[in-house]
């Protein structure tokens, strides 16, 4: 331990200037435009990981955004660890709440402001500075694999296929993943379930051309109207989606684990004051970290039709969009879903109106098993950095990638998350705290050492 | 009548120019920077109301934006004919869909092409005309007020007080307005009635900033969804509004006239087609016609919440906004309407959220006797251009100023529309055809002929 906090106190300030240096870069996957920033965060990680100590590092084509790989194997006979991050972030918009601009890094108040300081960029570089510590001082107890991808806002299109095509290559007893959060900066934990995702875009059209609300309204349907009839019928008075056969699959936890899960301190006063809401909505029967955790939910994530801009205009639109997400629990197939609230979403649709559904993207659940000695390595790790053992929990989120390696790579993963609920990930004013930062780059060497003891 | 046909003759290509410089001024009341576009249209008429003729013409300033006033009195004994048009225009987006620049007229296919090349600067062009012939010509018998306003399209704001700081000033026998459709070209049409409007913006914030849908999905109520379900309880299963006393002060028609609105020719099948809807939609036990004539609706003119750019972003949006308005028929008052919508609307939000009714405009109906000699005048007017009788009709449309001229200046509005329902009125690529344009030019001199007659 003392190793590990000498270098990072030395090192301290060149980590948080390589970190920004990253930020700085606008990666947004979903916008098109941002494609060359892409290549230049590529290549920012490969020179990172080369620097960091990587024996190679190499920057891969893939249908979409580029993969950086990098890895150093010091013998064939210790135990490889895999460590997966992504290198794009999310939009920006609203752009107006930004206190300061999003790529232009800040520290205020000990935290990072940027957008990625904590997902997944920050976290990321966690792990290729705790890898440099570990090789500048001797330390490194295991083989180390990088995998750093610029789709996973995305949902991760194009990963797959690349691992099917380099399976040999990624060969690894674990792979960690530093892309969730802890309960508190004093409370760690583990996350050991993630939720699944299916996105669409949908389409609404009335009338072929925006219409005189006052001469046909009444009489023609009008497709906002509709949209949000049928976005309503999603849901029924009980939280219950309601597409049939939705709920079929879903791995329904037992009482013994939803009692377990139950007992992270969650304090729902504090929870409704933080996002400033009277009450919580969710669905009947289950608890608010439960609604989250281990149940599936419906959210209209955009919507747009007819006029939006200043004062009043009256119109009768041609055409109204939603985006639309359901978060799925373990078990339930995404593709699967897909289709069923295809299905169903155009089976609603009155005779008045034409509707379209888009997929947009998807991605299982996961579940990690706490007796595995890779969680139980985390576990021993955290417990060395924050002096508590860290509690198991169900996250809300989604990686939908952390499923399709367990089914082509075989590997299960570890989710190592430093982040915390404050950090607004996704959102205006990301950030992350800079203790969260410096505590995982020393959580990381110890899960290596304790994984390393485990596997001899 | 061959006065008239010589005259429009010689001068049909000016005329047009004289159109075209108007329809160039952008003058879009409902967005704030085009306010310099309102005072060239204000000059504009101004101008061509001293050049066809007018005795005195001024612009007077409003709180909002001017009025142009101009007129020609040649004998007080005479009766008095007030002109109301509007010098400003609707909002042009989408603008991708114009086929040419909606401030550029154009003539293609017999037609005029322009934003406001029928609502409301081509009908209020054809009576400038008009009174250029008759004073031209010599064959003007009615003394002659124009009053062009520029708030129309924001539902006339400002234009009720400027009527009652000058009342002596606008005294009139009957006011002439050209603002409505006739049924098809070869249909003639006037109408009489009119629906009144209400016009709201509403905001449903939900958590105080975007969160992430996967970790807050479930618990948090998202505004979208909240918006989209109280949306939806507005209007029932039978297409009637559920706002509790909505319905009290409506005008029912009595069987009787709805046997003689029935009248009127209508072809639902090449309604449908015009529009390229499979299924109209409506209010239960009512007519298409009836419908949008002398029942009120209600509709979502615009939606906006979370993110709708490219790609799919999973949030869960903290605000959701929408557009929204009810047709109202004769007799229900549209504060009091904006008064109990609001009071609903709030009423049924979850305490989940917070919601906000903002009113945006709001105007009565109307009702024009076909007994009176001003509408009979206007029948003979169009019987002589036309060669068939008029039909009466009911419109669905809202020009909430007729009904407060009868209110302030006690003198009612006779409607001599000459718009057709293909104009695109609102809509991109708004047009009037050169036909319906001249034979407005050639009835309205007819008009004031018979009117006077009557009036001896």
């Amino acid at each position: 331990m003392e190793i590990i906090n000498n270098y990072i106190q030395k090192n301290k300030e060149r980590f948080l200037e390589e970190l920004f240096g990253l930020l700085r870069i606008p990666s947004i996957s979903s916008v098109k435009n941002h494609k060359p920033d892409m290549y230049k965060a590529a290549d920012y990680w490969k020179e990172l990981l080369l620097k960091s100590g990587a024996g190679k590092a190499e920057i891969f084509e893939t249908a979409g955004n580029p993969v950086t790989y990098g890895e150093k194997i010091i013998d064939p006979a210790l135990p490889t660890v895999l460590v997966y991050s992504h290198m794009d972030v999310m939009p920006v918009d609203p752009i107006e709440k930004w206190i300061t601009d999003p790529f232009e890094p800040e520290i205020r108040d000990g935290k990072i402001w940027a957008r990625g300081a904590d997902d997944d960029k920050g976290q990321g570089m966690m792990h290729a500075k705790a890898f440099e510590l570990m090789v500048k001082t001797n330390t490194l107890p295991c083989n180390v694999k990088f995998m750093i991808e610029g789709e996973e806002e995305i949902g991760s299109p194009n990963l797959g296929k690349w691992c099917e095509e380099h399976t040999e290559m990624l060969k690894a007893d674990v792979i960690l993943v530093s892309d969730t959060s802890m309960i508190a900066a004093n409370i760690p934990s583990i996350t050991t379930g993630l939720r699944g995702l299916a996105y669409w875009q949908v389409e609404v059209t009335g009338p072929n051309r925006d219409l005189h609300s006052g001469l046909f309204g009444g009489t023609v349907a009008n497709p906002i109207n509709v949209l949000c009839s049928m976005i309503d019928k999603m849901v029924d008075e009980r939280g219950k989606i309601t597409i049939p056969g939705f709920y079929d699959d879903a791995l329904e936890v037992s009482a013994e684990e939803r009692e377990l899960l139950g007992r992270a301190p969650f304090n729902v006063e504090e929870y409704k004051k933080a996002i400033d809401v009277e009450e919580l909505a969710g669905e009947e029967g289950y608890t608010p970290t439960e609604c989250t955790g281990i149940r599936p939910s419906f959210d209209v994530c955009g919507i747009w039709g007819g006029y939006t801009g200043e004062g009043a205009k009256t119109v009768l639109p041609s055409k109204a969009y939603a985006k639309i997400s359901t978060r799925l629990v373990p078990n339930q197939d995404h593709e699967k879903i897909a289709e069923l609230f295809k299905n169903h979403f155009e089976s609603i649709a009155p005779k008045s109106v034409k509707v379209e559904v888009t997929p947009l993207h998807g991605g299982q659940g996961y579940v990690c098993p706490i007796d595995i000695p890779a969680y139980q390595a985390a576990e021993k790790a955290y417990t060395d950095v924050y002096g508590k053992r860290p509690v198991p929990v169900r996250s809300g989120g989604s990686i939908p990638i952390i499923s399709t390696f367990e089914e082509i790579l075989e590997i299960k993963s570890v989710l190592m998350g430093f982040g915390l609920e404050s950090d607004a990930i996704h959102s205006p004013n990301e950030n992350y705290p800079l203790e969260q930062f410096y505590n995982g780059i020393k959580t990381i060497p110890l899960f290596y050492k304790y994984f390393a003891e485990m596997n001899k």
